[in-house]
């Protein structure tokens, strides 16, 4: 009998099919999503009936999920989180897990870049002014010599850190887990008080969910600062940043990740915060590394 | 007596003193532009009376004013183009010109990137869409192997080209006056045909007047390919390009420069048309730059 895999996430390769042709070239029978949405428990559970792998997006991967599914061997993760998996559980039935991390890095930091050159040059405004027939030049702020906290050192903050000094900028970076030796010339270790007190932007690239940014940590900073985040919403305590936001201490921010998805809270309010529906890592060319890379993940575990 | 400057631009050192301190540590009495706008003929020639030297914005300096102006020495243009300078007439004269060819690039090529990536990664639409509540993901596009046709490789030219590359981006050039031991590695010399056969986004960054990009061009493009515009207006034709727009070929596109300037034309109407009012070069770093490069120009051609 074949290997069968079953997909899990909804738009697998609906933009490119080299993650599909690589499982077809392997003589695997692939099970489709046949819902085109997160599937729920009980979905996921018929899905994973007589499967031997599963490409995995979000759905929830319980312990009472991987029990029931007799065959499965291995659960490929198209991304880097994990916490729909119950990894305690999978190692025990014995079923290997694996995930995606260098998958997000360039889209993710591109992004961030994106974001801080669109608040920096004020090209949202500007665009809306001269799209109402208002041609009004405000003064942008390049990169050059613009002091940068990089709060966390992975992947994507190490990534955000080389572009924004290729773009001429100064980076700090603050993350408890790091040693000077671990950094790249040109990049300052700086404890998170002293970047805080120093910087003109922060981007956050933590991991964790704990709050590293609250009303002590905004009380230290310089006014007019400009806040970033790509990570996780609950770095930041919400009603502090609004507070920041009102005082003057932030002058803008963008927020690709909130406390709640959907998102529908008091930042929509603020002109000067760019708002994106999570989609940092949600391009043609991310979602086929992950993709791909998921593929060759799980045929790995299979053994194949 | 001492050595007299007359300030031409109105935001001299508006943002930040630096390119005035020189000019003071050199001794130099300086006069400041009393309008706080672009001077007129008239005035211009006023300002002029009994200066050795001008740092000159965009004010008419006709060979009627440079005639009357009899102790001037050196004019200094804070930017690039020279136009508003009858440079004959100053040959004739004995005064001395300088322009500051650097002092933009660094701004338009970060300009052009930012532009660029807002399109990409639909940040303006995301942007209004959360404003209002909507959560609407919508695929982007990263720079990864995404192929970019450079038209004009002078400084500008050549330093997006070395950013999108560093992006990860596949970039051809395409610059009559060029051959290929010119290029850095991984650029690759196309003619205009190949390149507009070829690539998936355009960035025009030639100087001159001629049109470069009209409906001949356009028939010759992919459907759905982004033009990004932040040399000069007279570049692309603009019927042409409205019909690109409207057929398709052209799915998005930057203008920061036009046919007229204030610019209340039809391009307003384009939702997928980034519109911002010629602020690439207006950073406070590019300000800078070119203030200090100004002045040390006056100061060489002067003799101090």
């Amino acid at each position: 009998m074949n290997t069968r895999v079953a997909i899990g996430t909804s738009s697998f390769c609906t933009k490119d099919d080299t993650a599909m042709k690589i499982l077809e070239n392997a003589g695997i029978e692939v099970i489709t999503n046949p819902y085109g949405r997160r599937l729920t428990e009980e979905e996921i559970m018929v899905h994973l009936q007589e499967v031997d792998g599963l490409i995995a997006g979000l759905e929830p991967l319980s312990k009472k999920v991987l029990s029931s599914a007799s065959k499965l061997k291995a659960i490929a993760r198209v991304g880097i989180g994990m916490d729909n998996v119950d990894l305690e559980a999978a190692g025990g039935l014995g079923i290997k897990v694996s995930n995606t991390p260098d998958g997000p890095t360039e889209a993710v930091a591109e992004m961030t870049i994106a974001a801080l050159l669109a608040l920096n040059r004020k090209i949202i405004t500007a665009n809306i002014d001269l799209h109402s027939g208002n041609w009004k030049k405000s003064m942008g702020i390049g990169l050059k010599d613009l002091k940068v906290l990089i709060i966390g050192y992975g992947r994507i903050g190490s990534r955000v850190s080389s572009l924004l000094r290729i773009l001429g900028a100064q980076v700090m970076i603050s993350d408890p887990y790091l040693n000077k030796s671990q950094l790249t010339d040109g990049e300052i270790l700086v404890s998170l008080e002293e970047g805080l007190q120093k910087c003109q932007v922060i981007s956050l690239h933590a991991s964790g969910t704990d709050v590293i940014l609250g009303c002590e940590e905004f009380s230290k900073i310089q006014d007019g600062i400009i806040l970033l985040n790509s990570a996780r919403g609950n770095l930041v305590e919400e009603q502090a940043l609004i507070k920041a936001l009102d005082n003057g201490k932030i002058k803008a921010a963008w927020f690709d990740v909130f406390w709640k998805e959907p998102y529908n809270g008091p930042l929509a309010k603020y002109e000067q915060v760019l708002l994106t529906p999570h989609i940092s890592t949600y391009t043609r060319q991310c979602r086929k590394a992950m993709e791909v890379a998921a593929v060759n993940n799980l045929l790995r575990d299979l053994g194949l």
